[in-house]
Parts: structure tokens; sequence; C-alpha cells
């Protein structure tokens, strides 16, 4: 017999993890290890209830599991006992006992976050998402409960492409959407798309999300960074003798610098694209939010045959929704529904009905008027901050849309060091730099987001942010 | 000048679609292809007005957005002229006019459909479910709107987690669970998660689920099969060169064989993972639903270090839900959760805070314990029309648990033709052999889901059966 000692079976209290339960996985550990050897004699109940304090009809519940499920064999007048070939002779390999911690940037909603891409949400109209969820969950039927198709339900794929063909001028029939988790699914659903074949060439905005540079990379596409001015992606450095897998872009407020593309470069991209037979990503967050002048024409409108437009309800509703969508070429749609068959089925069923419910009704029309005129006087707000603290030592790029802007500041360098000082006084900002594919170009300039700031916060923030800089 | 005839400007009169939007992308098109080259003079807007019979603030307000956009430009006193380098000078790449059609499978609802893994939803509390989602949409933060965690709310986890030890004997701590859009993604991540390292092949059994193999697949997985018996897989067959990178189970209820693996295999199993230094996933999608004897025990609560267990909601509640989970081992918690936040970040967070409730509440035991009565009923019926129609004609495998079992007629193939025959006489059943990874072992088998069928549609169903087979 071996000479580990036999661990105490020790009862926890607590009315969520039943007794009987807590004996077999004690006695189940015990006899899995060898501590209760094949063919030894289990202990009688009666001894265990008393050793135990609890009643014996619980640990004889227990043994009714144990013998069961094959752990235990009763013997006619002669006992219980452990059953043959019920040991796990191989030792178990190390085994972590304590679980790692996982650092996540935890949302620190008492510091002063200029994240960028988080929206407003005091002001998300509850009721009526709750009236409409009440009436959804009404008229529910068997089929909106059951497995649907992963393209998305029709009430919803109709409301965003008459969104889209309304407000955006693109041009998309419902079929053409795809609906998805986000636009985290969205990339990784069209990056998966376009690197089924042999190219594997991504052209990507250098500065870019990084996270989505990330899944690019994780499906084997090879990142060709091509930069960005501030007229967005320099098209005269698109490489001539690339046969790139798709160009990744976000002309209307580009991700990270905020800057927009005319007219004229949107016209070589798509040339390029279309002599290299090869696929835009166009993926703008929050191109519905503009400020000074109507929503810029998307890359879409002009070409759906070359486009794959990526979109979200992360920024115009809230980011917890995780809905997303796709806006497909034609030849593309059977792959990409396979994809999110593949993927995870298809989005919720009634979470889906609800937001076609809240376009339909009209309420995201007007929720969108709305934030609109908060988020513009919010972004005024924030110029005024940076104008009053730093005047002539900042410069603005990419205020006239979105959900953030940068600010560059001539001469600094936001080191780790700096970044740290600032985290640490209670604000958080995020350097272009972290975003840059070829480093060393943006070390001055910082991404402001002010979704979800007030007066004060943008004040208080901005003058910790001024005392932290070693300004001359 | 280009011989393409200039498209009319047509009007949709359709509210949905604003005028001022058609005429802009009518001309948008028309300048972007050359009709109206670079520098030529546009018609008038009154002359448009006139000729499309709508007013000419409409055609004036498509031509602001024109300008503004740099399509168009405006000479003092001269008109309005198509811009410069707008025109795309290389040719569209053919683009299929026509939206291929899909061919999922659509959902017969007026068919008796013999399909696995779909639950009985006429009797979802959709009452209960509404009000703890009123509840939830009422105690509402920004916070629970805004981004969250990948590993899922903290709520939902202790609930799963108590839910597991409670229930099916595991072991584990609610950071080790993992929430997904359904069991699904749960695979492609724990598939993504287990094939990061050298180790490519994957050990699965014979028959076992065809879409699962197929995500595998798609990671680079090389699938290596075991075969399944009426004991599940045999342990025997394991193969003792490899170094697998996982193998793949379903021991409480074979998927599709329904058969329940007995504990003296699953020690067998646990030793040679141990032995491999590899993992098992368990992947059990109606465990829970044991008509004869209580769940039996799970891997994971053998030995929580090795097995990664596989959850979904999706027989337990209703599929549209998406809300699946995994059961990591503690060194894999931040792996799982870094692959979940590229694939979409997290789930939606409402869904989870409603679904915690139902569960803490006791709603989900309740109707747990309703649904198992009432599947037990359904089963029987099952099994009688079946002995009723076919007699010693057939051989039943796998009705002890589950939403399915599996029916064996020896002598008969079903074959293309006979599989064909009974889905025109309005039934569908689905063959084992589909999911066999060698084939022409299960032509005589074929997989019989009742879950969602009623006395009336099983007896029609099973003697439509019987009038399609060649029997003796």
């Amino acid at each position: 017999m071996k000479e580990r000692t036999q661990a105490k079976l020790e009862i926890d209290r607590d009315a969520k993890k039943p007794m009987a339960r807590q004996i077999y996985v004690h006695f189940r550990a015990m006899i899995l290890s060898g501590d209760f050897p094949a063919g030894s004699r289990m202990p009688s109940t009666r001894r265990i209830a008393l050793e135990s304090g609890v009643s014996r009809n619980t640990v004889m519940a227990a043994f009714q599991t144990l013998l069961g499920e094959g752990y235990l064999e009763a013997r006619r007048g002669k006992g219980t006992f452990v059953a043959s070939s019920v040991t796990l002779s191989a030792q178990p390999t190390a085994e972590s006992a304590a679980l790692p911690t996982f650092d996540y940037k935890p949302h620190r909603f008492d510091a002063i976050d200029f994240r960028a891409g988080v929206p407003d949400l005091s002001r998300f109209p509850v009721k009526t998402w709750r009236r409409l969820s009440r009436e959804v969950w009404t008229e529910v039927a068997p089929l909106d409960l059951t497995y649907s198709q992963p393209e998305g339900r029709i009430e919803l794929r109709t409301q965003i492409a008459e969104y889209l063909c309304a407000n955006r001028g693109e041009r998309c029939h419902p079929d053409q959407i795809l609906v998805t988790c986000g636009a985290t699914q969205a990339m990784g659903i069209v990056g998966r798309m376009l690197l089924q074949g042999e190219r594997k060439a991504c052209l990507m905005e250098d500065p870019s999300a990084a996270d989505f540079r990330r899944i690019i990379s994780s499906l084997g596409g090879r990142i060709v960074p091509v930069p960005v001015d501030m007229e967005g992606l320099v098209t005269e450095a698109l490489p001539a003798d690339a046969l790139p897998a798709f160009i990744s872009v976000s002309p209307s407020h580009q991700f990270p610098l905020g800057v927009t593309m005319p007219l004229k470069r949107k016209v070589r991209l798509l040339e390029y694209a279309r002599r290299k037979k090869t696929y835009i990503i166009e993926n703008d967050y929050d191109c519905e939010l503009r400020y000074d002048s109507p929503p810029s024409g998307s890359l879409q409108g002009m070409d759906p045959a070359r486009v794959v437009r990526v979109g979200t309800f992360s920024a115009t509703l809230y980011p917890s929704i995780r809905i997303g969508y796709v806006v497909l070429p034609p030849e593309l749609i059977t792959l990409g529904r396979e994809i999110k068959w593949f993927a995870d089925l298809h989005n919720a069923t009634v979470d889906q009905l609800i937001l076609a419910r809240f376009i339909a009704s009209g309420s995201f029309a007007h929720y969108q008027r709305v934030m609109r005129k908060t988020y513009r006087r919010t972004r005024t707000l924030l110029l005024e901050a940076l104008e009053r603290h730093f005047g002539g030592d900042v410069e603005i790029l990419g205020s006239a849309a979105g959900l953030h802007l940068c600010a560059r500041f001539p001469g600094i360098k936001f080191t780790f060091k700096i970044l740290n000082r600032i985290n640490l006084a209670g604000v958080g900002v995020y350097p272009v730099e972290e975003h840059a594919i070829r480093k060393g170009r943006w070390e001055n300039t910082i991404i402001l987001g002010y979704g979800m700031l007030d007066t004060r916060r943008i004040n208080v923030g901005i003058s910790i942010l001024k005392r932290c800089l070693p300004l001359q």
C-alpha cells in the first residue's frame, strides 16, 4: 500500500455545493489516485457519516453514484469494494495549482480614459430598447429559437442594406450583407476569405489598428505597410509589382490618424485594385459620425464588385451588443456565409430582431442625430481645452469625424516613462506608435478618444496631461 | 468621347430610397465610368429636374453632395463641370450580375424532420425569459454596454461553474470558464489553442460530427480516426506511437452513435492522455439529458488538468441563443481568452446576464426537469413506433440519453437513392455514414433525432420510413 496520506473529507456547507456531490468527488479522487486501491474495502457509510458530521443518507447517495458509475462494487454481506482497473496509474503531469492572472487592460471607470472608439453610453435609449425587446419576446416563435442561417436574419439585413444605400451612397442588396459578431469577427472572416488563394501579401495602412493586423497575420497573411499621410493612404506608394490578397483602408476617418481620403485618391486606389484584380477592405468603424459636412461617400458605392465593406454597431449603438456586418461583392457571398457557419453558425437571433426593429422604427436615425450633436459639442470642448493648455505646442489631426482625434506634440516623445506617468496620474492616452508598423514616425502623437467624456473630465484630463509633459 | 450610351436617370419613388441619393448615385456612376468625361459640362439642374420629374431642389441637393465629395467643380457663371482625375480608367473586372443562391439545407418545418440536436422549443418558458430580460434592461448600467472581457461575465461564469460542479461532478473555478458563441466557436477556439505547437495529429472518434472535423482540418489539424464501438471510443485502438495534439471524445452520449463510455475505458483514456502529455476534448452537447440513470460523471471531473470540456446551451435552452462554454485547464486560461478576444472580443453582455439570472433563479433546473420527462416520453413513443413497424428488422443504439438515437437496419443500405425517396416523401433522416471517416461501416444506420417531434409526427414519420425501405 502506498504511503500517501489519505486526504480528510472536508464538507463545505455552502448550499450551492450539494454535500452528496462533495462526498462523491472526494472518494472519486481517492480511488482514481490509488489512495483507495482496487479491491480494497471502503469504510462503512455509518463511519463516514459519523466522522464528517453529515447524515448517513447523504453518504449513501454519494456511494450510490459511485456504484452506478462503476467506481465501487457491492458484495452481498461483505461490504463495498473499490472496483478493479479504475485507478489512474499514469502520474498526472505537473499542474499549475494557482490560476494565472490575465493582463487585459481593465477598463478603469474611475480614470479619465481617452480611449478611442467607446461611445457615450449614458444616453443610450434603454427604455426604447427594452420596449422593443419585450415586443420581440412577445411575438417570438419556435422558428426564432432554433438554428438559423449564417448570413443573419433577413429583417436585419434589409434594414442594414437600406440604411447604407440611403445614408452612405452604398450599392447593396440584403443578400450581400453578412451579419457578424462585431467588426473583429468581420475582419477575421474577410481575412480568411481573401487569403484562401495563393496571394498572401496584405497591403495595410501604416499606422493602422494593431489588433486587425494581428488577426491577419494569424491567418497567414504577410503584412505589407503602405504609409498614410494627411490625405490617408498614399496611393503613389502602392507597390507596383505586388499581387496583393487585399488592400485594407479606413478612408472616411482613418484609424488611428483620423484623416479623410479625398476623392482623387479613392479613384486611384480603385484603379489599382482593378488592375491587380484584388479587393479593397473598407473598414470605417465610425464613418457615420461626421461633424462639419455630410458623411463622405463610401468606396463600396463606387465599385461594389471590388470592395468588401466592414461595419459595426459598436460606435453607433453600444459595443457589448457585438453586432457588425460585412457587405460582400456577389461572388464572395457563398464563401462568406460558409466561413461564418464554421465560426459560430450565426448571430443570436433575438438580438438581430430587436436591432432590426430599432432601425425600422426610426429610433436608430434619431439616436444618431442626437449623438452627432453631442459628440460635436464634446469635440469642441476638447479642441478648446487643448488650445487653452497647449496653444501652438500641439497640432490636431482628424477632428472632422468619429470618436477620436490625434494630437501631435512636436519635440515630445511619448516614451513608456511618460505614458506611465500620465497613467499613474489617472489619465489614459494611447500612443499612435502602438499602431505603427514601421516604428519611429509617430512617437510624438497620441490618440484622444472623447466619446464618453464630459466637460469636467476633459478639462481635468488635459490639464493633467499638460503637467506630465516635459514642455519647454 | 466614348460611344457608350448614357444610362437614363430612373427614379424609384419608394420612400426608403431618398431621391436625392438616387440622383447622386446615378451621376456618380456616370462620372466614374467616363460617360461624363473629366472636364465636361454637366446638364443643368433645371433640365434634369424637368426630364426626371423631380423637384429642382432635390437635384440640387444631389449636386451639392457631388460637389462636396469632389466629383464636380462649379465655375462661377459657367456652370458645373466634371472634375479631373475622377474617372476610373481601369476596366471593372467581370462582375456576376445575379446573386448566387446558397445551398444550406433549409429547415423544412412542414416536413417530419428527425434532425438530431434540435430541442422541443414549444415549451420554452418565454414569459420567464421575457421577465428576466426586462429586469436586466431595467438595471443595466453603461458598464454593461461597453466593451467587456473575453472570458465572459463573472455572473454567468459563476453559474456555469456551480452547475457543472453540482450536477456533473466537474471540478472547476469560474475563472476556468470561457463563454463562447455556442459549441461550434468553442471547438474552433479549442482547436486553435491545441494546434499551436508542433503536434498536428488529432485523434477523433470514427464516426464523429463532420462539422467539427472540418473545423479542425481547416486549422491545420491532421485527423487520425479511432474507431467507436458499443462502448464508445475503442481505447485499445489508440495509436501507441502517436504524439497527438488532442483526443476528441463525446463519452456520455457519443455523437452520432449515442453510446456511453464505461468507467474503465475512461480511466484508460485518461492514462493514455497523461502518458502522451496531451489533452482530451470532452464534447457532449446533450449529456445533461439522461433518462434511465443519473448523468454519467464527466472526464473533466476525473482529471481537470488534462481535459478541456466543451458545452453548450443549444440543447438545454434554445439553439439561437448562441451561448456555449469551455472549461479550461488552468494552464490554458490565458491562451483561450486571447483567442476569443481576437475572434470576436466577447459574447454579447446582456444575453449573458439574462442567462445567468435564468440559472440562478432555478428556472433552468426546473426547465431541465420538465424537458427530461418530455423527452423520455417522446423517446418511448419513438421506440414503440420502431418496434411496431420494424420489429426484429431494426436494432437500436444510444437511446439512454440525449435528443437522438440510432437505428440500424441489417441488410439495408441507405444509398443516396433511398435517402432521396424518404426525403421526397416528407421525412428527414440522417445517415451515420455522413459522419464516418472511414466509409462503408455504417451504411445501414441512420440517426433519428426526436427532440421536437410529437406522437403524430413520429408515427407518420416512421410509417413513411417503412414504406420507403426495401424490406424483405
